[in-house]
């Protein structure tokens, strides 16, 4: 039995291309032999730690990407659907609040990642799918609900979210994609024989696989596999 | 018999991501039932009239572009290598005489495309795998002549490159560019039932066969077709 590649996953639910990135690694984690672990991080703190800017700044670019999410959307079987005023909810409502608690979903979570994987889906659902508000504590909760939380467990991960002990964890999750160079979200690194390699974006999948000795399938690999 | 879908490419040869796109691209023509129309373009006017940064401005994106360009150029069996000053190579000299060349060379080329396809590749050969200068008359002759051209023709074609006809066919196939929503290069625009799907960059090319109706065999079709 050969031990699974780590790979890591750095997302933040306001980034549309975090959610086909986080969509099919999660589909990979059981076609490839990898051990995916998800790294909830801030997308704004990487943004201003790497001096980048938004792409959507440039308007060939913001046309352009509205058009690719639609198709690439439709092509992985990613129920994405641009906000009604995309400005907004990515630099003005923000994420902070919602990727605290997510980071408090995950530490609270013992014995694998299904909860942390079920409340970031239904963030991003709210954002680039239903147009919902994810600043406000109503919002998270409902978000929770949906994922399948109990009532407890979301008043503790709320309360938990505003801790100082989470706020750090936050900030350190998105250092640490910082120290392995990134300038946006969603961003891949692959432990392959003691050494990361990263990729950027929903758009190096067949490469990562060349990568790490695995094949791609598609972004329905089940489907795929099914057909094989 | 159905008539092949129209595929244009604008490109310029001073953009690595541009080489790697045109080499699937005729590799791809030989597979998919396109016709393929190369359109030599000036990125530094893209890059203006869109109002674009480089990305290589941000020094993490910089660093990703450089191990992302090589795994690729491995991956797609591409023969690219950076030059030891790529911001010289890229903003300093830039490609507005080459691409002028190129303009010429195509402009005179009856019955096909093959000098134009030609040039170009040298033309990126120099700059993106030997570290040479594409800004003088004598570089440009050394490549239109790896490239199979006889003196003779060089000569026109170089003449021809400082023309009133050729800068404003440049410019015009640039604006074409902008026109259709570029703000950097490769750019793919299928036509499809009369209306143009745009692609930029060189990781779209099975979202690309999945929308003009084709299948995407990897970054080398003839050895995958032969394969199957």
């Amino acid at each position: 039995m050969t031990s699974k590649k780590v790979v890591e996953l750095f997302y933040d639910v306001v980034s549309p291309y975090s959610w086909l990135g986080f969509e099919i690694m999660c589909r990979y984690r059981n076609v490839w032999n990898i051990e995916l672990k998800l790294r909830p991080a801030f997308l704004g703190g990487v943004m201003q730690g790497s001096g980048n800017k938004p792409p959507g700044l440039v308007p060939n670019k913001f046309q352009y990407m509205a058009k690719d999410l639609l198709r690439l959307s439709a092509y992985f079987d990613v129920p994405l659907q641009a906000p009604s005023d995309p400005f907004e909810a990515m630099f003005q409502k923000g994420s902070l609040t919602a990727m605290r608690f997510v980071t408090a979903v995950q530490v609270r979570e013992t014995g694998g990642d299904k909860q942390v994987e079920r409340v970031s889906r239904e963030l991003w659902r709210r954002v680039w799918r239903e147009d919902k508000d994810i600043t406000e504590p109503a919002s998270l909760s409902e978000a929770a609900m949906k994922a399948g939380l109990s009532e407890r467990e979301i008043k503790e991960a709320l309360e938990l979210s505003t801790s100082g002990e989470i706020k750090e964890k936050l900030k350190s999750v998105t250092q640490n994609a910082l120290d392995h160079g990134a300038f946006g979200f969603p961003l891949v690194v692959c432990h392959i024989n003691g050494k990361p390699e990263m990729f950027f974006g929903s758009d190096r999948f067949e490469l990562m696989a060349h990568c790490i000795g695995e094949k791609w399938l598609g972004p329905q690999p089940d489907i795929a596999a099914a057909k094989l």
